[in-house]
């Protein structure tokens, strides 16, 4: 028996099932953009249908998740991977959380803005909007760094993070003033400040993603770890 | 050669390995548990010290958590498992996932007691811890479903999660009608929210372990399940 084809053919499934998942995942992550994508266009165009539409569509996320997960946990199962097949896996897995994550921040921010009766002040909803700017780049970046496996541009998403906390924080500070300055502007002050701690947090879930990237590319767990470290490691590749 | 005993060897070396992470994962789920309860102590006892003491020890927490995740893929990859012990492999490294999360918040909740000066009228304060007794029970009673990996007992930490976020929501009315009376008492009340806000997501990862065990136990992921659906998979165990 040609157990040399044999071999070849079942790694030859394994891969097209392995293209599968990776494709499943990018279907999944371009859904995940176009709902944060989505929401911020509400935001901008007080557009109440396109943020009920956000929430409708929620569940297509959650059915990818749930979908992919079960592929994953199959395929562990059945191929048995080891070394960086299994971390591939692995990577996928924790992937899929945080974008499942995205896509209910997006949700919960579309809730917000039907709540909100936007008469905040053009200052803080000009600030909003340039926060949505750069967390759906920060999303397109991750997911192509992920689609690429790409460390380098998975840490530059990673220092990017920073940049997130500080627009989070200087939005808080300017609603923090509307609020003390006139107090009828207090609970739609809260609302914007919760579409900007949800940016915030989307920010956070996007460097987890690209943290899995620099984990299942080198092999190391960069949680938790110092920059300098981790700049080591991703200089090594 | 006796591979009816080999096999049995393995396995039972399988089961030693399993047992030990078992074990650890319960250690950090204890570890978690103590973060939660001295960050609610030193906001009782106006205790800064516990509170440094909070933040310091997150790096054991976080230790946990890359620990017992390398060991789930070394397991994975070295004893191949499928079904039941593949399936126990992937309830761990998620549930320490969120293990990981709860200690971040206790971590977040000290540093927002280290910023606040505690002038907080005592009926928010009152409420406040209330509901951290109500989130420390929550824990204390999802761990304990874990343990045993007991689907009702879980299922019930499911359905607290409504209480949590109702009080949540309360804490945040009251909290409002503080600052719209006197706008001095903004920036602690949007503390207290803060405070509220990350024991509502406690709440919230206790949800996802109490799913997990749901889903290691009957293999089905009730993720996204209508609390209906829920109760029949639940009613067949």
């Amino acid at each position: 028996m040609d157990t040399g084809h044999l071999n070849k053919h079942i790694s030859g499934q394994f891969n097209e099932e392995l293209e599968n998942v990776r494709s499943q995942i990018l279907a999944m992550g371009g859904l995940v953009e176009q709902q944060l994508m989505d929401v911020l266009a509400a935001a901008r165009d007080k557009d109440n249908d396109l943020a009920h539409e956000v929430i409708n569509n929620d569940v297509k996320v959650n059915n990818f998740e749930m979908e992919i997960d079960q592929e994953c946990t199959r395929i562990i199962a059945k191929r048995q991977p080891t070394a960086s097949d299994l971390r591939l896996m692995m990577t996928i897995v924790k992937t899929i959380t945080d974008l499942e994550r995205i896509g209910d921040l997006a949700e919960s921010i579309a809730k917000a803005l039907l709540r909100n009766d936007s008469k905040a002040p053009d200052v803080v909803k000009f600030n909003l909007e340039a926060m949505g700017e750069q967390i759906v780049k920060m999303l397109r970046e991750v997911l192509d760094a992920f689609a690429r496996m790409d460390v380098k541009a998975a840490w530059k998403v990673h220092l990017h993070d920073k940049k997130i906390d500080s627009l989070h924080e200087g939005i808080v500070r300017q609603s923090l003033t509307y609020m003390m300055g006139d107090s009828r502007s207090i609970p739609e002050m809260l609302d914007l400040m919760s579409i900007s701690r949800s940016l915030e947090r989307v920010g956070d879930h996007c460097t987890n993603i690209a943290e899995y990237v620099v984990y299942n590319v080198t092999g190391k767990d960069i949680r938790h770890t110092s920059a300098a470290d981790i700049e080591a490691i991703i200089d090594d590749q």
